[in-house]
């Protein structure tokens, strides 16, 4: 844990260079705006510790799979992000000193991720072993209306000297992966040209053949005018830059503006793709970086009134919310059905892949409930565009019939994970693309999608399942067989409840699915079934007969639901028992004994409450959670946030608390020890939950929108945000209270601590709370 | 299948050049003879396919292993037997033209592994491009008596012209591993030397350290006269070579003998090796070929007359058992107790390392019936020698006190393998290395083993099953959980039958020989368990409580053990129920498909049945024999081989020999599709015992030895010979009597067919068999 980011409400502020904590605070500075991004690196050439990234979204690399030995159903690569050329770049030098705030002494160094506006800032003083001292101001930004732009504003001051100042302006894509599997590089260069003040690379990924172009326009302005430099163009393999040198006095700014846009064969004709690069350039050099800033505030402005959290009295909890939306928001925007939120956005490079079950299981009810209906849509869209391959997945894997097994990661649809434990048996997140579909319909109403493309995914997951299980003559039940559940501390399990729950619970929804989109549209119905074939009767009974026979272990003793068959002959003993020193356990034990301990990684079972808790009562719960939670080492950041909700359901407040710290400031604070690598950002719409289905006791159901809304301890308010089928609503808390706004014209009934409340379009009504669930 | 080898009784032949198959005939020719190996290249040029391979035992380089993900607990590396200098090298060139059986026309090949004389024998006519033929002869071995030594004689005879012909003798050490994770080199050159006809060169490998010196003496003939002729000597990286130009007439014979040597810093002072090896060099020089190759046929009659199997009447079956003698006869030899029987020997560089539990499972019971006792004897000092190591490894693992882990496969001590449902799970193998100990002492009857040495790796195994398992509450037992038992098609287990039957057995055997080891020789025993702070009292009640409450799962219905908890679970099928087309399994169906089918790679609550038989009675074998079986694809080169033994036992003699079929042939017929990669060695062990235990119905218990023999259908005898306390017989057997004869003074009691049989000092006996059991 590490806490060296000064607190503020609306900014990430590192004051003084944390040279040791710059690959951390890179990850947290990023920015992106969906579409393009890169981490908090600096312009000018920096020797010490820095993961340079900058990532254009939808490109990536297969890189060859890492495997001991090869058996057979592996996938053939595991899919890297791809580090991109690096288009920040400005390095400058004072006759033959270069700026390099690795060798030169730092003062007044200030760096803030400024999240109300959506930019990078820095300053410092940097004295040059000569003992020439330069001010340096510099402000960037990936630009949401410009959304393939990026614009720098970088100043530079002499404080002591007069000198001829070299500024280099460039583009490099001599860049690899950190984790590149085999060192490979990834990118080969398809041409180069340069221009006065202007420079453009085009790059293409080896085997997937993707191509970017990416430019540069620079001005340069001193005495507040524009200056007609002299530039030198330069070139090296999959590098270029213009070299500009000046004049520059002591205490003359001079403010170097650098215009740059990435472009990808995604969106443009691979051919023209230098040509629209320029014009790109020319429009946004045209537009100019005051007015792209302005419109940048604007954007994020907007973007703010729709899901801001404001919590009164606590800095650090209303820091790190924020901290969490932003980032949220610069990763996935829903403008494009083709991208989605990989787990480090634009942050790093770990990992790989951009899509694991996290968007469905945490990041849609974020994008359901802060932004417009067609942004969840659209990953749910995206999924049905992988139908095909993941029907193809399946059948590498033996199923058949038009069986899905949709991937535990992807980037196109194909599995592209690399441990059999994971691939091929960590299938309940087959189960969570089915729970996504039935959450979108629920929070939407929106039961015509079921009908253009739910139903037909729900149908081949639902053959996925039929055939993944078989009968065990000795239980006279279904069982499901080496599978690894939401708790990847274990491998290869029998019976895994949640994943038993999921499956069963698929093929009811389908069944009920198949009977609405029947009503709704039998033209559209007859179509689908004649396509795919489905054979409604003897698929449905079949169906039917999994759902009455399903295996569930359970202890009868405990009254408890069981992870798996066996759990019981483990050791139980909770986490508090784990001698001192030996924790985190993934970083502390060998694999095995993680494996055959009680100690559980993330919620499991729990994770089965909290995604069908209508079906479950809350005595059941509290049960299932007194016996879970204590052996849980949430050493997944996708963890306490399900606890968090599942303790406020409880009334556990104090336990609810504790476990949304570990998530809000995850990064922040640097946790885990791993924010170097990139900011979890997956988990933290997680965040988001806690607070809004936890604090916020948010729930829709057939009944409508309902909140059991409370107030941490310390907190004096708590607000948040929330979009309802049309309907913009703001929920304050206070320790007293709760206030419901409605900023739309229409009105809205709720319920709030189960008591129905209407509220008029454009009012608001406020409940006194008696007493807290 | 391949069946283009020739059968014959003592030779592997080749008629003809298998230019597809030549990688297959590569490995069945492999020459070695325990310090240096190699499989069988041609000594000229060759670019079509071929894997070249030389290898000088206990030389290695720890590979960086290669995992997807790291797991805390992963060895660093997975050892590489390592591809070492090639000094077999004979380059021909007549004037531009150069000797590649790959690019001219090829008659008459003719390559013979003559085995009952240990040398590899090639004679080839070769048309060149421009019409020139060229007859070649080539005999080269591994020496036996001189075994750092090989020696090639090679002749070349114009057949229709004159010309200067090029001769160049070389060694090449610029060689890579095939296999090698990260395409890197291994080697680095230390220096080299040239003389006239000689040259040497010293390398080193990176990481490890390992200096190894070959050198090699060249000698001509022609007339049957010495040539002293004029060599050009060449040095490139990592390469020294002799050039040698001579005049060739049509119908002249010239000869050239190459004498080698490969001289490792495992042996001698790493300063002095070239030194070293220019005096080896010069002394075989002076013996010459001719002695050499007549010490090398005495050297393997020896051998023969110690363990030949002869069946008479099935030449394709003699062919096969002796070739698997042959083969292990080449890889080991019992004379230096830091080597061990890597699963290709010299004969290929897959799988790296050099042991794996097949040392003690299958080859132990070979050595001890077929060579002096020291050799069995070395194989267990070994383990004892790699104590130490094997409880820093548990202690990587968790565990504590003592507690020894030997490593699944291993060079120098240290778990190199790769998986963690191996590396970490598959611990019966330290099961197998308490039993070998057991099986030593009960065939030697040297309790004073378990004095020296046994005791303390018995403790220190039982020190860790007795942290391993832990006590269920649930079932008021023992279990053991997340482990692999020897069927490899099953992962992350709870309670496999065999590892729990094993754990337990061990205890129970040190238990056992603690009273053995206390009364052979007190002080001793004192002094040891003050050295391994063993107390006696807490550690053997812990272990008998364990003994008395393990947990066995078991079918009470079937009244069968059950392979893991949870096996019923399963949809159990006869192998004979897979689609054609799907085998291999695991070739064809995905990993998770495999794990959770019910279908058997090797051996598994059977291979407990086979090493504890004396603790069952037959009809327990029949039955899981028969539940099981039908199960088992016999994936795994060590499958066959115990079911032939127990099918033989069970009186189900076409089984048994169908069984016997697999395993015999098994690399000669390249039954898996692999033996390009090297031959199976470990199995042929198992080959072996399917003879000797299986049709010959050997055992030794406390009443001593016994034999069931059996003449399978269609061979007319049947004869082994054993080494048994000093004692060498030869059991023979044919479809109507069994004839035991004693080569030995001492005269021996024994049990043929259940009946006593004394057979005086150099005499036989020979029992008429009414009917077979």
């Amino acid at each position: 844990m590490k806490q060296y980011i000064t607190q503020d409400p609306w900014n990430i502020v590192e004051e003084g260079f944390h040279r040791d904590h710059n690959e951390i605070t890179e990850s947290l500075m990023s920015l992106g705006n969906g579409r393009i991004g890169q981490r908090g690196n600096f312009e000018e050439k920096f020797t010490g510790k820095t993961l340079q990234g900058n990532y254009v979204a939808g490109v990536y690399y297969p890189d060859k799979t890492r495997v001991g030995w090869w058996k057979n159903g592996y996938p053939d690569y595991f899919a890297k992000v791809l580090n991109a050329a690096n288009w920040i770049g400005i390095d400058i030098d004072v006759e033959y000193e270069s700026l390099d705030l690795n060798t030169c002494d730092v003062h007044d160094f200030r760096r803030v991720l400024n999240m109300q506006a959506g930019y990078l800032e820095r300053s410092f003083v940097a004295t040059l072993k000569s003992g020439k001292q330069l001010k340096v101001n510099s402000k960037r930004f990936c630009s949401i209306v410009d959304d393939e732009a990026g614009v720098i504003r970088y100043s530079i001051t002499p404080l002591n000297f007069d000198a001829k100042i070299t500024i280099t302006p460039y583009i490099d894509g001599t860049i690899r992966n950190r984790d590149a599997n085999y060192d490979e590089t990834f990118w080969d260069e398809v041409r180069k040209e340069t221009a006065y003040g202007e420079a453009y690379i085009e790059l293409r990924t080896r085997k997937t053949g993707f191509h970017v172009a990416s430019g540069m326009c620079v001005e340069i302005e001193q005495d507040a005018a524009k200056v007609d430099y002299q530039s030198q163009p330069i070139k090296y393999e999959k590098y270029v830059a213009n070299r500009i040198t000046l004049d520059c006095w002591q205490g003359q700014e001079t403010v170097i503006y650098k215009y740059a846009v990435n472009l990808s064969s995604l969106n443009y004709d691979s051919d023209s793709l230098v040509k629209e690069a320029r014009q790109y350039i020319q429009r946004i050099t045209r537009k100019g970086f005051d007015k792209m800033l302005f419109e940048q505030k604007q954007a994020w402005a907007d973007k703010w009134k729709m899901n801001d959290i404001t919590i009164d009295g606590d800095v650090a909890a209303q820091q790190g919310i924020r901290f969490n939306i932003f980032q949220l928001n610069q990763t996935y925007t829903g403008e494009d059905e083709r991208l989605n939120i990989g787990p480090k956005g634009f942050t790093g490079e770990k990992y790989g892949g951009s899509t694991y079950w996290d968007t469905e299981a945490y990041c849609l009810p974020f994008y359901l409930s802060t932004a417009d209906q067609k942004v969840a849509r659209n990953l749910l869209v995206y999924r049905y565009k992988h139908l095909q391959k993941a029907i193809e997945n399946a059948q590498k894997l033996g199923f058949r019939a038009g069986a899905a097994l949709y991937p535990m990661v992807t980037m196109n649809g194909e599995e592209c994970h690399n441990e059999w434990e994971i691939t091929f048996e960590e299938i309940h997140r087959n189960g969570a693309i089915a729970y996504a579909i039935y959450d979108y319909v629920r929070y939407t109403g929106d039961e015509l999608y079921l009908v253009d493309y739910g139903l037909e995914v729900l149908i081949a997951i639902s053959r996925f399942w039929s055939q993944r299980v078989n009968w065990s003559k000795d239980k006279n039940q279904y069982v499901m067989l080496g599978v690894t559940g939401p708790n990847e501390y274990e491998n290869n399990v029998n019976n895994n409840w949640y994943t038993n729950y999921i499956a069963a619970w698929t093929l009811r929804y389908t069944i009920e699915a198949v009977g609405k989109v029947k009503a709704l549209n039998p033209d559209k119905y007859a179509d689908l079934i004649d396509r795919i074939h489905f054979r409604e009767e003897k698929e449905i009974s079949t169906a039917q007969h999994i759902v009455d026979n399903m295996h569930y272990p359970f202890d009868d003793g405990r009254q408890v639901f069981l992870q798996q068959s066996d759990f019981l002959d483990k050791d139980l003993m909770p986490v508090s028992d784990i001698p001192k020193g030996q924790r985190p356990l993934n970083q502390n034990w060998s694999w095995d004994r993680i494996l055959r301990s009680c100690f559980i990684k993330q919620a499991d079972v729990l994770q089965g409450l909290y995604f069908f808790e209508d079906e479950f009562d809350t005595d059941t719960l509290r049960r299932n959670f007194d016996f879970y939670e204590p052996m849980t080492v949430h050493e997944s950041s996708l963890s306490p946030c399900v606890h968090s909700i599942q303790a406020s359901k409880l009334g556990m407040v104090e336990k609810a608390y504790e476990m949304y710290l570990r998530t809000a400031r995850l990064d922040l604070d640097d946790y885990n020890n791993d924010t170097e690598d990139g900011c979890h950002i997956t988990s933290m719409a997680g965040t988001w939950l806690a607070v809004v289905k936890g604090f916020g006791g948010m729930r829709v159901d057939a009944k409508g929108l309902s909140f059991r809304p409370y107030c941490p301890a310390g907190w004096q308010s708590l607000a948040f945000k929330i979009r309802f089928r049309g309907v913009l609503l703001q929920i304050t808390t206070t320790q007293q209270d709760v206030t419901v706004q409605n900023f739309s014209q229409q009105p809205i009934t709720l319920r709030v601590h189960g008591e129905p409340l209407i509220i008029a379009g454009n009012s608001q009504e406020t409940v006194v709370v008696k007493e807290l669930a």
